[in-house]
């Protein structure tokens, strides 16, 4: 059972799915996955996600041309979160940065991040 | 206000806190922060997350030793998601493996999982 891929999707039927540069190894986004997101991803190598906030499941790249195509899909040890190793054809963000992840906390203050060069 | 820090808590009251090597790069976990997690990572150095199964804040490596030097913290878009860079005193899961991602998908079936070394 060990070695056999049971997702474990949660109450909203998801799973957190972490992508990263397969070249750089940098991390560049963070989203979810429902079962219909992750069927259509292996089957097309383009990754696919599930907008909560627009519960719609959506194609990475569908309108910014921006996709991410997946060359190696992990998942961890309890099976609620995957890792897609993938070649992004452009920015990650959708403000435009390579990365979702362009800010970091600053130890001055608890509400201070400092924007990091791109 | 985009350069300031208010992170977008879900209705459990948690973020995703992704966790890198900082050294090496390599994903190592998932798992989630609520704001006392964050906080004591904040004011420790050291990772802190909040267990959905135990509901319960713990420390990582409380029990086992492997810790998690925390060296930079960033927040992605929309500030529902963290990216903890840290250095491990020990492997990162449970199970002894250095990252819990250490199974890939297979194309070969759809619950087909390949172990990967370590």
């Amino acid at each position: 059972m060990a070695d056999m891929f049971h997702p474990k999707f949660d109450a909203a039927g998801l799973l957190t799915a972490v992508v990263t540069d397969s070249r750089t190894g940098e991390l560049l986004m963070v989203a979810h996955m429902n079962a219909e997101a992750l069927a259509l991803t292996r089957a097309s190598g383009r990754a696919h996600f599930w907008s909560r906030s627009r519960q719609a499941l959506w194609m990475k790249g569908e309108t910014s041309g921006h996709v991410l195509d997946v060359e190696e899909i992990r998942v961890d040890c309890d099976q609620d979160a995957l890792w897609l190793k993938a070649r992004p054809a452009g920015p990650a963000c959708h403000t435009g940065a390579r990365s979702c992840f362009f800010r970091r906390l600053d130890e001055a203050g608890p509400h201070r991040l400092v924007r990091l060069d791109d």
